[in-house]
């Protein structure tokens, strides 16, 4: 088991919908935002990891299972730490809890290490991971594959600027804006994810079109953003009905 | 004058954009949020004013002059007060410092009171601004007014569950991505705001479809968001050469 490290934070209006939830959207920034914390405070900012060795990380995958989603104003707990890592994957965790204790929602992320300039992925380096106190694995950790499943929507549109991060690429976490942004809003006022499972494939940059499928059937949405270059991201999710 | 309400601030990842820079949008969106802290801390919380009053805050314009844009990682200080009201009108100013308390913007901003069933400005009462200590006047402070334009961009597009805010509103930081999202890349890779001038006129409902119209001419461009329903808001913004 990694080091652990703890962030506390309070949910403001703007990152709320209309069900008074906080989006996922902003949860899946804010635990990024929360790991890159923890590297900097062990001395490995993402900045000193692109001036020494030319790398970055990338997320490619997320599992999320939500109990529930944090609401508006509340107070609340990230709590992050590395799993474990083999020659090319890491594993990480945040656990998002209430302020008692409670355990809101878990997200299990997979990252690897991408060289800046080719953009293509590194092997794990030894010194780098160190820090995290990680276990280190042999095998791949297995994910869940994705169905396959023919669209009931698609939507095309540019990639615009307010989509685009620090890199000029699309922020990893506009893409569950896109997601939702495909079902009915009848839909999402009754519903909340129960579980998620997403990938991420390929960078989308700032010229791109992109078109978001989606087809939903009872309470299990499938999703894939794809463009003339191929597949960028693709998403299950499973709902449940919102108490009434 | 007012109150002062102070709130210290470090600017995530996933509030910039591809400048390093903090986006107009969240900036908006922080600022209102931390006049809803000073709202709390006065006993007077958006929650008690609509269930004691029926009544909600509504941001109607916003003017900004920019020295520059807080960083990505940069620590700032918001410091807020109300300054005055007339009987319909109050006045708010925002100072965004940067921790050794150098000037880096400022927000000036009209709020109305707005009856939450009707969405009909009330008169501003007594009980509700009275704990801010701003000063009551008579006039209606002067507003820059808008020139007409001939757009040269016209983007007709959905309003999107993920631009809602919890009132099934677009949220009010988003039009100002709209803004950004009509100019070219280029052009916002090179050039940061110096003044803004927003106005909002009649908000913009779920089901919506919406036009964003934009003329660039120079360092000048104006704005305004319309449906069949009519004018949303509009805007003007002086850009400045950023430094190479």
């Amino acid at each position: 088991m990694g080091k652990q490290y703890t962030f506390n934070y309070q949910v403001p209006f703007y990152q709320v919908d209309v069900n008074h939830k906080m989006r996922l959207s902003s949860l899946l920034s804010l635990a990024l935002q929360v790991s890159g914390y923890q590297s900097e405070a062990l001395g490995l900012s993402d900045q000193s990891l692109l001036e020494t060795y030319g790398l970055v990380w990338v997320v490619t995958d997320y599992q999320l299972m939500i109990e529930r989603l944090p609401r508006y104003r509340e107070e609340i707990l990230i709590r992050t730490e590395a799993l474990s890592y083999n020659r090319l994957i890491c594993y990480r965790q945040f656990d998002v809890l209430t302020k008692t204790g409670e355990k809101l929602l878990t997200i299990k992320a997979s990252f690897v290490l991408l060289d800046y300039q080719s953009r293509r992925p590194h092997q794990v380096l030894e010194e780098i991971v160190a820090p995290y106190q990680a276990e280190k694995i042999k095998q791949r950790l297995k994910v869940p594959q994705f169905a396959s499943f023919t669209p009931e929507s698609k939507r095309t549109f540019p990639v615009l600027y307010s989509d685009l991060d620090q890199n000029a690429h699309v922020n990893n976490g506009r893409y569950m804006d896109w997601f939702y942004d495909d079902l009915p809003l009848a839909f999402l006022r009754n519903h909340s994810p129960k579980t998620i499972h997403l990938s991420y494939v390929k960078e989308i940059q700032a010229t791109d079109q992109v078109s978001s499928q989606c087809s939903l059937k009872g309470t299990r949405s499938q999703h894939c953003i794809r463009s003339e270059a191929g597949l960028h991201a693709q998403a299950e999710i499973e709902w449940r009905q919102n108490d009434l």
